[in-house]
């Protein structure tokens, strides 16, 4: 007799869609809390889908020349000061350590919040001639950021991700690695997370502590907020001036080298999750899900259903699928609840009566859609259906953003429109901080990107009634 | 014209051992230093050979069905004192955070020496019965030990390692675990390291703090010292009690969990460098090798060699081998010094002469043998050398081992024998605490384990003359 395992419910999302990301992320055993608030545990299911994430990256990072480095966990306190802006920016949050072994130190040291200041520490030794460069490093590890207010994946005071640090001989080619960087982060949100970006630049305000310029990909979730989702920086020789790295030029010129950084971290995974999941739980793009097809036997009990069930499986592992089959006591409406909550995009399940006809039920997480599959078509119907889910789940984003993104004329308009809808807003900007200002203080909304795209929408600022330099993105962010 | 760039020179390995090896692992570019002492960076080439044994044990710790999972770096000092032994071991070498944000924190929180409090934590929020059980969990991440004395590889205050966790519903099951990871260990350095190991367990004075048991093994190094390159820990249910574990068995009782955890760390790769390296440096056993084989052209200024080079690399990189080609102005003295020196396992030339003959010259960083091989059979050869490589490797560390290898009678010839030919004592002991005492403070050595392969040297103990228990090995250690 199958066990009555209860199953588990989750908020809506139309009630309270923070209770309802909570929810996912417990229950489809993504995190739990550590004794340390902000400093989550990434458990097995989590963790996989992470590791799935990294390795596409960082098999695009080494295909792009990119090589993996391990810099140390503390900053001195005086190394981080040696860049004012970058100081400014990351101090009041950095966690400090003052006491190693039982000594108080003579300098306090910061956890990494971000790792600027090593590389070009590091660089500064290693650095003398242009055949050294371009230096195109890149660091998977923890930083802490000590927030106030934290939730899973969304803002921890630790969290993880990999940190590109690249160091070139020209102002151009640091650029283009820049901006190259953006469509690799752009490349992986839409291909394999299937979530649509916007792709464009920071404004002066919203940039990163010490870059020149800050490129940003911008997705928005199911509650219309936006995500930032991958940033890339420009820096110029800023630092390098201040941390003294120069290299003798092909025309034995003394000069100072261009810098960028960039970095994608585990708060993609809570895009993802605000992306694609429902009120069932989560629902995971194929191509990074841990567990793509699970197969559950339906009466299980009745002669040869096991044996069948485990062939079935065994034909799906050898297809390069990765599969899981669940032969447990559990119910079967546990089960399916279950591997719903978990968001694996294909149940298929297989009864006495499938074996009868050769075949089996497939059934698609996104949109519950039921597809008989002959048994010897598996190889070929399976990478299909999971084909199709990714499309599918690239496609209902898409209409997400794509239907809420709105053209406003004015700063009253912009505000009504993210009152009645939520959304993106886009306006015409005259390019003024005070503009920015009066944005977020009447309407709630920060600035999400200068577009690459840029549309005409209008001669004049949203805002002031000036004349209009660019398009730009507003919206309520993460 | 070649551009004539410096050899970098190493000690010698006879005049001063400690020297050698520093000088090896920045000359290669394994290391940089950091500000901070003990806090060592590690650069693309000494990260790549990390990355290559972390791709092998990863495979083997999944395959036997283990998870990654990323636990929080910062510990609670509360959560950390809850199992007596553990704390008074790692108190000591702790590093605090006291500060977070501005704010001074109400309880410190030390960065993670080790997991085993974390683990157990979750643990308690999560195991109920017999049904969750086992878990066996796996984490990558560096830890911070506050050391005094430290060295690149063998004594960091940082390092990156892993640690697995588990926990069983059984006594018999726990311990089959952990004698299975130390398996794992030993697989990983005789069969991809070529380094031959003792497989043993830890006396009560040198196991992990808060183990019941501690299993190890035991390296030697070329200066005859001993190198503990892995070690794995049974705790029966010491932490379960603490942190309050508890399930229901099948037999519907509460019970307490039987836990093991064990780790490897980059310190193995200082293991690499003092088992196989020479006074021309690095010495790399193929299977982790970033690169395998290196092209060189001779004379490449002569029509038509840069073309054959590129197409023999191509080829060789087609044949499933990590391959770099240099095509670089240096000369060929410095291009052979340096790929000599970072221990490239195969250095194949070609010049006009030998593309005359249908033939390239192979040439083993081992023992310098030059193999004349047909350009038409490169994808069967050069595997077969690389093999032969690490065959070569295996063996005469085994030779090192087995020839500095002793067996004393009496402390007196246990002393004299470590001072005249370093290297292994085994002796047999008694199994009093006093006795490894006094082994350690007149003849300067530890106990290193108490090998599986037990022998009968003699019927007494070798320092107290008192009925032998077991048989030990006694070494100086790293």
């Amino acid at each position: 007799m199958a066990k009555e395992k209860k199953v588990e419910q989750i908020t809506d999302m139309e009630v309270d869609f923070a209770q309802w990301f909570t929810d996912v992320c417990t229950k489809a055993e993504l995190v739990d809390y550590s004794g340390i608030k902000g400093c989550f545990i990434m458990r097995p299911y989590g963790y996989a889908i992470w590791e799935n994430i990294q390795k596409i990256l960082d098999g695009m990072f080494k295909r792009d020349g990119h090589e993996n480095v391990s810099m140390p966990m503390l900053i001195p306190e005086s190394l981080l000061q040696k860049e004012k802006d970058h100081v400014e920016g990351f101090a009041p949050e950095c966690a400090w350590v003052t006491v190693g072994g039982s000594e108080e130190l003579p300098e306090r040291l910061c956890i990494r919040p971000t790792s600027e200041t090593l590389f070009c520490d590091h660089w500064s030794h290693i650095v003398h001639s242009w055949r050294d460069l371009p230096m195109l490093y890149n660091q998977w590890c923890s930083v802490l950021r000590w927030e106030k207010t934290t939730r899973p994946f969304l803002r921890g005071r630790e969290f993880l991700w990999q940190e590109g640090h690249t160091l070139h001989a020209t102002e151009e080619e640091a650029r283009a690695e820049t901006l190259h960087q953006l469509e690799v982060y752009a490349d992986v949100c839409e291909n394999y997370l299937a979530m649509p970006v916007i792709r464009g630049n920071k404004t002066d305000k919203e940039k990163f502590a010490g870059a020149e310029n800050t490129y940003t990909i911008e997705c928005m979730m199911h509650d219309k907020k936006a995500l930032q989702s991958g940033t890339s920086h420009f820096f110029g020789d800023g630092f390098a001036r201040q941390f003294g790295i120069t290299f003798t030029d092909k025309d034995n010129q003394q000069k100072y080298p261009m810098q960028t950084s960039w970095g994608m971290s585990t708060r993609i995974i809570g895009g993802i999750i605000m992306t694609h999941g429902d009120n069932n739980g989560l629902v995971l793009p194929p191509r990074i899900a841990p567990i793509q097809v699970v197969v559950v036997p339906v009466a299980q009990h009745k002669p040869g259903v096991t044996e069948k069930a485990q062939a079935l499986f065994e034909a799906i592992q050898a297809a390069g699928i990765r599969a899981k089959i669940d032969l447990s006591d559990n119910s079967m409406g546990w089960k399916c609840a279950q591997y719903e909550m978990k968001g694996v995009p294909l149940r298929v399940e297989l009864g006495p009566k499938d074996i009868e006809n050769g075949v089996c039920m497939a059934v698609r997480r996104d949109n519950g859609e039921k597809i008989s599959v002959k048994l010897e078509e598996i190889a070929q119907r399976l990478p299909e259906l999971l084909d199709a889910v990714q499309q599918g789940l690239y496609e209902k984003a898409k209409r997400n953003l794509d239907e809420h993104t709105y053209v406003a004329h004015s700063l009253e308009e912009a505000k009504e429109l993210q009152e009645k809808n939520g959304g993106f807003i886009k306006t015409m900007w005259c390019g003024d901080l005070q503009c920015e200002l009066d944005m977020k203080e009447k309407a709630g909304m920060s600035s999400r990107c200068i577009p690459f795209k840029q549309e005409h929408l209008d001669d004049v600022c949203a805002c002031c009634g000036k004349p209009a330099k660019t398009m730009i993105y507003w919206g309520v962010a993460y």
